[in-house]
């Protein structure tokens, strides 16, 4: 599909399933959005709106991540433009990842996410089990869908 | 780490690695952060966003997910209070799947990031080269580093 027909399919009503959109697996937007929304990906953007940092420094500052999971999520974020890697001339050279002005914008927005997840996980633990205790098991009961036009 | 912790920890400068936030391993919000940015998860919750929906609808709308990773993904957002499960009394039984409140709140989020992406995908795809056609590999070269307090 065309860049255009995915400018198009942006509305305040959301994108239409299928085309043009994250929907499909063949379009760049959802590789753009598994990018940096894997496991490391949207750590590294996290860690890197506080400043650009060293390859060990963000290694030390996710915990879990192996070297090469770390290295493999940089060269994604450097390709889609999100993240800069500067070799500055010394020795030895001094390395360091950075976020381009567009990566801070889409970091801004993961930010949001990770934010809104820690500011209510208790009410996100108190919401479970209710979700899962029998409840939608049992026939007939309908429980408190939001927005449920039926498909 | 408490919950309290994690709550305080979300300050408009954002959060300190490693200490209460998914930053964290063993951090809750790591858990429910990697469910609805999962692959396939982030496509459920914005399919959901415009009703709920029957497991051969979601299949059917989301391009590329095979029937065991849809179950699967689904079982997370369910465990998560995001998504609810229900179960007309007819024959045969009509399963749907649909958003909790809070399951609206976060899918909003996710939408978000995913409406940046698509809305900005000219402009990723022109920063792109630019980072990788060799510059970022120049020694003395500092590009275009925003927030780049020195680690």
């Amino acid at each position: 599909m065309s860049i255009t027909s995915l400018g198009e399919s942006v509305t305040a009503q959301g994108r239409n399933g299928g085309v043009g959109s994250v929907f499909a697996t063949d379009c760049p937007s959802r590789a753009v959005l598994q990018h940096v929304t894997s496991r490391w990906g949207l750590l590294i953007l996290l860690l890197l709106l506080k400043g650009s940092r060293r390859f060990s420094e963000l290694r030390h500052g996710i915990d879990g991540v192996s070297e090469k999971m770390l290295a493999q999520s940089l060269r994604a974020l450097e390709a889609d433009g999100f993240v800069i890697r500067t070799v500055q001339e010394q020795v030895p050279p001094r390395v360091e990842y950075g976020l381009s002005a567009i990566g801070v914008e889409v970091a801004l927005h993961v930010e949001a996410l990770a934010d809104w997840i820690e500011a209510n996980l208790p009410r996100i633990q108190q919401a479970a089990p209710e979700a899962l205790d029998g409840a939608a098991d049992t026939p007939g009961v309908r429980l408190d869908i939001v927005g449920g036009e039926s498909g």
